[in-house]
């Protein structure tokens, strides 16, 4: 289990331009928004989280404890162009957190800074130790996993969405983590991306123990069963989840793997037909609860009409969790049927 | 850049008295003679790989750079009595080459020893750092991957079987290893169950790089894309590896997966289409090339027969590397073709 967060936080967006490689800022907004102060950008920067921009001492002022990377560029590593933004975090009184892969005492200047100013440098993206191989045994309970057809459309969202729907109707939820942001969401979670590949499956063995009969555990997915280099990834978490139902995340808008023109985004019935196929090597009994779309970029009428042809034509609940109304509810019914 | 092996090799057996546990000691023999100069082993040793037993002192001049452990006894650990023949290679200046678990320096003995005669002690199960995220752009020169219907039962045979018979056509062609006795007979390579789930197909992109358009690597395969367990490990080397070609190893007398009896053994067509699905994915002109028997358990005879039979079912050729032949030989010629 992670270290006890230091919060509220300042959240620090470096130089992105794509809204997708900041969706741990995005999300801590929408989920825990209110224990953050407001944002941090360098120049370039082309996102917002809609709060505030603060200097780091203004953030200390206003009460942030930490300022959290709430940015995630491929690679995962800390970009130079953030470095005395965050030296200037930590001589302000605020400690790092980050979920990025690269440590962030691995850069001298971070490190040399921490030590002078006495601030902690968190990196949550630390799995458990002593992560067993796979079993492949059925355990009890109910399991559901988000899944996608690419990175960044709503894979985390949807189930958080889900697990408090659940629980709004009464049903005994849990929500579980396995990215950085959700961790920093949940307090809890394993950072399925930072496990070795041999332990992948096991480590969501043990994400998603034994739990009673009637018990939901509502897993974050990771990357895409089709994605060129987060694959592995996604097959591990699906074998070792064994869920009874998944939920897929599309954006209806994407054309192309995020930051792969070469790669044509798979289609929703691919998706669905793969992970039925991968997934039954370990539940026999999965299947696809209905879609979840990701309409950010459509207005009201389009978005309604686009979910409503899907539905007809995948004979499935198609919903977007952001907008909720009565096609949420359908698939919310539809996965716990 | 995948690590690179100090070559020549001194082959240490330790107190092995048991063939098995000398697998890799055997193993370099077969595949690498000509990169041994000879073996060391302790007080109660009863096994041989037939080469000259010498000490550190002279298998150094005989032109040895390191000496590899080549053996696996119960438990992955260094054996207390071979810790003074392990300090004295070291003097006689050769570097340490280890595959187990244990990490060389976690003995302070050979850590002191290392740092005073400035040795390098070599943990091939680490892997390089650095790994970047796969980006699946299509790399030019050829690519064979050897896949399986479970582990242990050849896909590394087969592939330095079918790298020793490209060879021997005159193609220009490289072994890409990706297991511990793989990176010791080829000098370099990366553990794959080892690399960080996240980077796991971009490890097999930095494995096999852009090539000449007539060279061919061929990859060591590992786990299999149906395994509860391996499968993430399977399906990163599969997207990165981006395989022109795919050869699947098949164990006949094995019906269910090893050590999990409650997993039925996939059929060989199950993994050629899910092979070819999946790896379509990063190279559109995927095939098999025809599939690998381990058919040690069974006569010359049957061998034949079942062999026979199965090509003759799946109209692709079936050889055994071991048995070699006319079956083998069209197996050679089908992956080229």
């Amino acid at each position: 289990m992670p270290t006890i967060l230091p919060q509220p936080y300042l959240l620090f967006l470096g130089d992105t331009t794509e809204a997708g490689f900041a969706k741990t800022a995005l999300g801590l907004v929408d989920w825990a928004g209110d224990r953050c102060v407001g944002e941090l950008a360098v120049a370039g920067c082309t996102v917002t989280t809609g709060l505030p921009r603060m200097s780091p001492a203004q953030a200390r002022a206003a009460g942030a404890q930490s300022l959290v990377i709430g940015v995630a560029n491929q690679g995962g590593v800390i970009g130079d162009s953030w470095i005395a933004a965050l030296v200037e975090a930590m001589e302000a009184g605020l400690d790092l957190i980050s979920g990025l892969h690269m440590r962030l005492a691995a850069v001298s200047a971070l490190a040399e800074a921490a030590q002078r100013t006495g601030r902690r440098l968190i990196d949550i993206r630390t799995p458990p130790p002593s992560i067993p191989v796979a079993t492949g045994r059925k355990r009890s309970g109910n399991r559901l996993l988000t899944v996608g057809t690419d990175c960044a459309l709503g894979k985390k969202y949807t189930a958080l969405a889900l697990h408090r729907a659940f629980v709004a109707r009464g049903v005994d939820a849990d929500f579980r983590a396995t990215g950085q942001t959700g961790i920093m969401i949940a307090g809890g979670g394993i950072p399925m991306d930072a496990v070795v590949s041999d332990f992948e499956a096991g480590a969501a063995e043990m994400l998603s123990p034994d739990a009673e009969p009637r018990h939901w555990d509502v897993i974050e997915g990771q990357g895409s069963i089709y994605h060129p280099a987060y694959a592995a990834v996604s097959l591990g978490l699906l074998h070792g989840s064994q869920p009874d139902v998944f939920v897929v995340c599309h954006d209806p808008a994407r054309t192309h793997v995020l930051g792969l023109d070469g790669f044509a985004l798979p289609s929703i019935e691919e998706v669905i037909d793969l992970t039925v196929h991968l997934g039954s090597r370990t539940n026999r009994a999965i299947r696809c609860g209905g879609v979840s779309f990701n309409t950010g970029r459509y207005g009201e009428e389009t978005a309604e009409a686009l979910m409503s042809a899907e539905s007809d034509r995948l004979g499935l609940p198609v919903a977007d969790p952001i907008r909720g109304g009565a096609a949420f509810d359908a698939l919310v019914a539809n996965c716990l049927a």
